[in-house]
């Protein structure tokens, strides 16, 4: 148990890292962790959304928040939205007892959420204008034995395959359910996100026809250019008439990859009795969705999207590589930032 | 669309009333709706107990926040827990247009939420003294056309029907994924509550290993007398290392039916690689199993417990007639309520 970061916990005692308010986040490392120089944070959409609406888009003030966070947690664990994100940068010290596949000096990415990575910053964050998800920063970063690293793929640029990793488990856990119906329709809220196009790209490959839920014209023009999706309607996805109206004959598997409250009616509404929703959206609210269905009367099977699925980083690298309507929607998102 | 209640939403236009702040529960029904006569409501659990916790027990205080619920929103939907209950009552008026098969004068349970059921209380809840999650009433509830609705059967008191009624969705959940798996081993966090004998049955039925995880050896006796767990440990469902020791080898299927909050790192370490966790329990954080399950590389499905399985109600009072130890534990619940 050691492993999965139970000394790093300081208050409150006996929980895990993620369910800590705070964590011991000093460099010096343990026989069986590793300490990564921390070069750029990549906040969670949804944790990012919240602090810029809190602060009315002032890049100081989220700047500010973001380091009284790490500095009162010791970690970058949003406390309204319950999110994190994930960092990139240089393994710096090795324990002799770590089971991590790396070495000082790889540059990597770390693939679990910084809700639970001890963190400490040392610049400031001098060098961001507190306008973006992506984060430079120097400081350190703790990984436990039982955590997830991946080495940075050598022919994608790093901010690529961050963004990538951030959402990795998304296309695998598509891929496998999808995988368990026959000649499925899968319906993506959403679909021109990060983990949307993936979850497209993945239900494609997997055979299936796709649908998606797109917010602006923009957006359903720029998904409609990367081909993933056979039809795509520009609707609210709040909205619970609009989606399923949207969904036409009923998905047999929907994903939720909006992070905006209010997702969940809309999601079950559209989903044909016998179907699967997969909720990834950390906006997801557990008791609307649990008795949204039960006053829907809907026989859906809903799951909690893990973001972890064995190899889910070579598989979602993979559908960026193999399919350039992915890439060209990951690289316009970057150049937007 | 209008059989899920939309006509009723007041605030915000556009929900559905599950998620409307406010409904219009005035007594005159439409063409396709069902007005009930209330006799009792039976409040959640986990809502029940933060009315309780928050008023320090002070049952005429926790009696005015329920009214004051009922009177703002126009439904028993407690704003800090999201949840809310069930009610029983008589079949007062059929509109002509309602599909469900009731008639005036039938004596049912509503097997909706009452987050979603516009409700009116006329007797200021007088037969209450607000210190148990059974509460008599007097006033009107709607169906709608999307409703469910369960007739109470004559072999059972109404408030054991209800009782049963309130978490029939868990043993069916519980009967479809363990059948999924070959000779499982299942844990059921919570296993001597109301869902969670009823899911530990369920299992049992399967043909389960069954083990149980309880909070007291009150709890353990009981259980251990009802004969539905082939093995009983005392824990705090929200000590991680504690429920994985009690788990042994890793569940197959691990069932989260403890109403705190915290339980779900525990349940995803209980949980052998490729295995399911269900969480019933309202109190179950979203964002802290998916960032849960993501931190320890946990490779398990996890599933909301949707409330609703086709023949659910059928299938849970078959349970209860069919297991006296079921039968035994709701009752000694009943009177010690």
């Amino acid at each position: 148990m050691g492993s999965a970061g139970l000394d790093r916990v300081l208050e409150p005692q006996g929980v895990l890292p993620q369910a800590a308010w705070r964590l011991d986040a000093s460099p010096a490392i343990g026989p069986d962790e590793v300490r990564i120089r921390v070069q750029r944070l990549n906040l969670d959409a949804a944790s990012y959304r919240q602090l810029a609406e809190k602060h009315g888009g002032d890049g100081a003030r989220i700047r500010a928040e973001v380091l009284e966070i790490v500095g009162t947690r010791g970690k970058m664990h949003n406390p309204v939205t319950g999110s994190g994100g994930m960092l990139i940068g240089v393994v710096d010290e090795v324990g002799p007892e770590s089971p991590l596949p790396v070495q000082p000096g790889d540059r990597v990415a770390t693939l679990v959420s910084l809700t639970l990575t001890p963190l400490r910053i040392t610049d400031g964050l001098a060098g961001w204008d507190g306008r973006s998800e992506q984060v430079p920063a120097e400081g350190t970063a703790i990984l436990f034995g039982r955590s997830i690293v991946g080495v940075l793929p050598d022919d994608l640029p790093p901010e690529l395959a961050l963004a990538v990793y951030d959402v990795c488990g998304a296309p695998a856990l598509v891929d496998r359910v999808v995988r368990g119906y026959r000649e499925p329709a899968v319906l993506v809220l959403g679909g021109a996100g990060k983990s949307g196009s993936l979850a497209l790209a993945a239900a494609k490959r997997a055979g299936a026809r796709t649908r998606a839920v797109v917010v602006s014209a923009q957006e359903r023009d720029a998904l409609h250019e990367a081909g993933l999706a056979d039809e795509i309607a520009v609707a609210d996805a709040r909205n619970p008439v609009a989606v399923a109206e949207a969904a036409g004959e009923g998905a047999d598997v929907t994903v939720v990859c909006v992070d905006v409250p209010g997702c969940e009616h809309g999601a079950i509404l559209a989903t044909a009795p016998g179907g699967t929703v997969i909720f990834f959206s950390m906006a997801t609210s557990f008791a609307a969705a649990a008795l949204g269905a039960e006053g829907l009367a809907a026989d859906v099977t809903m799951l909690i999207g893990n973001g972890y699925v064995p190899g889910h980083a070579e598989f979602a690298v993979g559908l960026l590589r193999s399919t350039p309507g992915v890439r060209a929607l990951f690289e316009a998102r970057l150049a937007a930032d």
